[in-house]
């Protein structure tokens, strides 16, 4: 079992990390709950729900919501839906919420805890590798049809409880958009882990590569949210491709890609225009080689309309005053953010649709 | 015109108090906003939208949002409809929503601002005598079917600017729902400020004693956030009254009592209560006086229910484990926190319906 310390701005809180930890979730609570209720989707109920109900043994009331699994479930209706489940089960506020699932349900329930009689307190049970990086840094929300996540909060949790065992009901697109997020953290700090993360076949990962992989990703998101939690400053380096990526997601529409591979393919563009700007080595081609080995889907590329992409990227709530802001890097773990200009970001976009996509 | 600094967690934000202040918004902000959206309602709207809309002369994009007025706006369907409107006009987080109106309007557009992009900035711009109290603090919410207030935030405003000439246009019984509120701060702190009140008749106001009690009003508030900004202790004192004041108002149906009405009403049960446990001289009588003079609904009482009170102060937010905690007073300015006997809180209700109600 490893553990890491967080330090928000509200309070401080644990990550921890270890092998069938869902059966022992009481024991890791610092506060004696009366009332939980449980969030989680359907698929991940199937597997885990019962664990995790069944490790409270104290008498408290336990509760259950289940949402449909997919994106989609990141609605208003459902956020409704939760909130009337807060009230009938008359969750007050020494009441906990826990979120069981991968980053959709992080983000609803955390948005749900946020919200609910002005905030109670909640944890994250992540079962993706994906939530690595959502399950950290308080960032919760729901989508609107305009926009991905355009309402939330920022809320942290009282605990992350990360079971290792439930990665292993992850399919192989899962760990592949999980590690779209972790080779993200690799480049914004560390090249000798990226070194090794390139060796790396998602298909023959160990469980002792993937605690380390897990464990570093969630030290480098925390220690950049821990300077800035709100954004205002160095938190935008957690976007490194992450401008692209949204883009990719509404125009293809959500669920034809997931997250991470989004943000892999964006990962390659902010590679790319970091070149440009910068002769410090990115390992472009060795990421490229990365991304075909591991069968990172290159090819959606090529159904994509480049202007079409920039006017979404236009409209990202990143966007101040209309301006592109970008998240480039100075050689790997120098990430800084400069501001570009339409055309530039239209022919490289172009160059990498044209190069990669039907290579 | 006077100014209040007030500190919360997050930052220090100013409350100006003045004559004609609304045509003065853009001079007092202190970033400059490209964007802005107007939250009003439709009374307020036809007195002072177009004063507030016209101050901003610097080529700013300034939009408005007008929902219906009365506490059934206070709703989920005009929380998405605001949303929209954030997203319709493209506010980003340098953008600035201003709410313009009574504490519904704060409520609402408080937590549209506080959950729209995770928050971005807005000031309160109250017209109503009983916003004194809601436009500082953060508490910022919409309500549920099952009970007001059951969803919100915590999230302060850039700026409070309260323009006294606004308050000309209040009908009496929304100054008698203001007054339930100051009348509150006065016994929560100086017995002096409490005597000078209880002398008051609200139909001969003048605007200078109303800017001194709203002034004073603010103070108290703002030194009992400031302690506390989140409601785990102290900042329960403020909820003097209103343990009994939300009955009232779900019992009778939003609309049918206005919220500092309903106040007035709860702060004379606490006070009888207080007295069974304290020997000190609480005023009861000079406040019940005072109550009748200025005609307060009292009649009000006689038709309710007081067993069908008692149960759904036990279902207020404010319950922890089922047990009631009354805020009571040990002498004026002296509140205190006690968990309350189920019966005897239904006998003294019981009286105070018999007394007051018929009296």
């Amino acid at each position: 079992m490893k553990t890491l310390q967080i330090k928000a701005t509200t309070h401080e809180y644990e990550v921890v990390l270890g092998e069938g930890i869902r059966h022992r979730i009481p024991e890791m609570l610092e506060k004696d709950y009366q009332s939980i209720l449980i969030i989680t989707d359907d698929q991940v109920s199937d597997y885990y729900l019962e664990d995790v109900r069944q490790s409270f043994t104290g008498g408290q009331h336990v509760h259950t919501a289940v949402v449909p699994s997919g994106e989609a479930s990141k609605s208003m209706e459902c956020y409704e839906q939760l909130l009337d489940a807060c009230t009938t089960h008359q969750l007050d506020r020494r009441s906990l919420i826990i979120a069981l699932g991968g980053g959709m349900i992080g983000d609803l329930a955390g948005f749900t805890a946020s919200t609910y009689l002005r905030g109670i307190d909640y944890i994250q049970v992540p079962t993706t590798i994906l939530a690595h990086d959502s399950s950290v840094g308080g960032k919760v929300a729901i989508n609107h049809p305009r926009g991905k996540n355009l309402i939330g909060s920022f809320f942290n949790p009282q605990k992350v409880v990360y079971d290792l065992e439930t990665i292993a009901t992850l399919s192989r697109k899962e760990i592949r958009s999980g590690y779209g997020e972790v080779i993200k953290h690799a480049f914004l700090s560390d090249v000798n882990w990226l070194e090794s993360l390139l060796d790396v076949s998602l298909d023959t990962l160990t469980s002792r590569q993937l605690e380390e992989d897990l464990y570093r990703g969630i030290q480098v998101k925390a220690s950049i949210v821990e300077k800035d939690e709100k954004e205002a400053d160095i938190r935008q380096y957690l976007n490194l491709g992450h401008t692209l990526a949204h883009a990719i997601e509404s125009e293809l529409g959500y669920g034809r890609v997931t997250h991470g591979e989004a943000v892999a393919l964006g990962l390659l563009y902010a590679l790319k225009l970091s070149s440009r700007k910068s002769d410090k080595d990115l390992r472009v081609n060795d990421y490229v080689n990365w991304l075909r080995k591991n069968e990172y889907p290159l090819d959606l590329l090529r159904g994509l309309d480049a202007e079409k992409l920039v006017d979404r990227m236009k409209w990202d709530k990143k966007t101040i005053g209309r301006q592109i802001n970008f998240v480039l890097l100075d050689g790997v773990g120098h990430p800084y953010v400069q501001a570009m200009d339409d055309s530039l970001l239209l022919n490289e976009l172009k160059c990498v649709i044209e190069e990669v996509g039907n290579g």
